[in-house]
């Protein structure tokens, strides 16, 4: 038995999915509580919560399946629109703590509902971010 | 005078943003209605409108920055908890018609809102779209 999520289960083969695409880095399949017909989650087979915790080549490949698997559930649905959503920690609604993007077409009234709630930038609050930031990005480079 | 979306302007240099990171690929800058604290976008320099356009390289190394960018974003907030959104079509929330990833800081009332009313996948319903989706992807194999 494997430890951790039921992504881990399905990655093991533990349990079963609707697959949709595959390779070496990625696995997608069907979501079985679709806000949609056709949503359908992209995965990282390595094995993080977040998405801070991916190695580049891994969110590389991530990225790459991302359109590839956006353009296959438009060809199965006809449905041109679509949100794509990743979220990290329970606060940001993440239910199961292995890396997931979703995919979502928007038909009518199902998809994903949009809270937006928009502040302004301050000049001053922008200079203090963008310090850290660069430091965070030098660290690393 | 560059044509099209604001962010093509502010890739033209036209006009000016809070620049987070930038790439061959790929620039971040910060969002100038932000939803919470420390909310970037992160968008390719190829100009696309929708992320099922873009192409394998391009999307790779979105895909490779997004984890960096979120480290970023984590270490000047000092906020965990984010989401990350990319939508298209103006039914799915799309305003600008250049490709972006918003990545929005979670924090108490401030972030992304998030509406989700689920339903079940079909056995009979997943087949149909697996067909249809093993036919899209294999076509761009």
């Amino acid at each position: 038995m494997s430890q951790g999520t039921v992504f881990d289960k399905i990655l093991d083969g533990e349990l079963p999915c609707h697959r949709v695409y595959e390779d070496d880095q990625v696995l997608a399949f069907l979501d079985i509580a679709p806000l949609a017909p056709g949503h359908t989650l992209v995965i990282p087979k390595q094995r993080r919560a977040f998405l801070h915790e991916l190695d580049d080549e891994v969110a590389a490949a991530l990225g790459r399946a991302l359109p590839r698997v956006a353009r296959a559930v438009m060809a199965a649905t006809g449905v041109p629109e679509y949100n794509v959503l990743q979220n990290n920690g329970s606060s940001a609604h993440q239910a199961v703590f292995h890396v997931h993007f979703h995919i979502i077409p928007r038909v009518g009234e199902h998809g994903l509902g949009v809270g937006w709630v928009p502040g302004q930038l301050d000049g001053e609050e922008a200079r203090r971010l963008l310090g850290a930031m660069h430091a965070s990005l030098a660290s690393e480079a």
